[in-house]
């Protein structure tokens, strides 16, 4: 299953929370199309999605919506599977995403929050205290820690990730906004909020300008 | 300017970013190679990308590092424009949004907070005021809001991106995990920490399982 690309493993989830809505609904049955209708892409893709894994469908009748549920989740690993999550730098971005209760919910448990800001030490989020993240590697190694999420300013993300990879994590969420260079082997996602609003902006300039014509 | 692929408009961003970087430490020109690593693509893909605008480039020397980030910051809109931003629904992560500064030094300013929440109401978030959402069409069209930043609860997302669509705001930045439909000619961009995570879950499960064999 190496070899699946991204933008597939992002459609699952996507799939995965629609039939979710769907199932409440006591759908037993969807099409390729209203399951692609769902989240904006074509029954085409749908099917070559869904055939990296298995077959899930039934000819004439679609795939069973709480089967194919149950399969994406387990797929995905997010089911019956708990991750072990650390945040470093718990500034407001970091502390808003530990008191967030919709991750716990699907597998991720926080265990561990570290700051350098001795202002930031001691203070409480969800039940954690944040802790010195001078002794971060052994605080990742202690707590088996599977995902860090780095909410730290960009001039000091390389360094951190630096020593997040050393620690044993393997899985990396950055919120920082600059280039993560990480070995082979760990798989760093960026939520970068400037980059979306670049697009936005980009977008709105171009349609402004074409109104002028 | 408008057929440019969304995956093209976001390297920008990150061409800008690490122009900068390049310009803080005094950098005079940068090859497509160097511009390329810098971000995690190709040469290759970096002239394509900045073809698509212009020439840029000076043969044997490479682009010029100041020149180059000041045309793509004006391409991207951030350049000498202001975006009046909502921010609609005040709970953790929107507070945490308004709270974080980077925004408003790349032209992106705060004009509006909503919330339905009585609760919420009148709480302060870097001198802004949350309003009640039930008059959100009037607030949205007054303040000339050009962005709206969704941070409501997924069941209630497309009524409310609805609302702000219907009150003349055309860029949507969507955090409810959630699918959101809108007319042609509105741009949503989605930020779904939840997609993220699960894919980071995807990769470690799979390679786990590949550790067994």
């Amino acid at each position: 299953m190496k070899n699946i690309p991204q933008a597939t493993v992002r459609r699952l989830s996507l799939y995965c929370r629609y039939l979710e809505q769907k199932e409440r609904e006591e759908q037993a049955y969807i099409s390729s199309q209203e399951l692609g209708a769902g989240i904006g892409t074509n029954a085409a893709q749908v099917r070559k999605d869904l055939c990296f894994f298995d077959r899930f469908g039934t000819p004439g009748r679609g795939y069973p919506v709480g089967f194919l549920r149950r399969r994406l989740a387990a797929i995905l690993g997010i089911k019956g599977q708990s991750w072990r999550v650390a945040v470093i730098g718990v500034g407001k971005l970091g502390g808003a995403l530990v008191g967030y209760g919709g991750f716990n919910r699907q597998g991720f448990e926080f265990v561990a929050l570290l700051d350098s800001d001795p202002d930031k030490r001691g203070r409480r989020y969800s039940g954690l205290v944040v802790e010195d993240s001078a002794g971060m590697e052994t605080i990742l190694k202690q707590r088996e820690v599977d995902i860090a999420i780095v909410t730290v300013p960009a001039v000091v993300a390389q360094r951190v990730v630096d020593r997040v990879v050393v620690a044993g994590v393997r899985a990396v969420l950055n919120f920082a906004p600059t280039t993560i260079n990480t070995p082979v082997g760990i798989q760093v996602r960026n939520v970068d909020l400037a980059v979306e609003l670049e697009g936005l902006s980009f977008f709105l300039i171009n349609t402004k300008q074409a109104d002028h014509h």
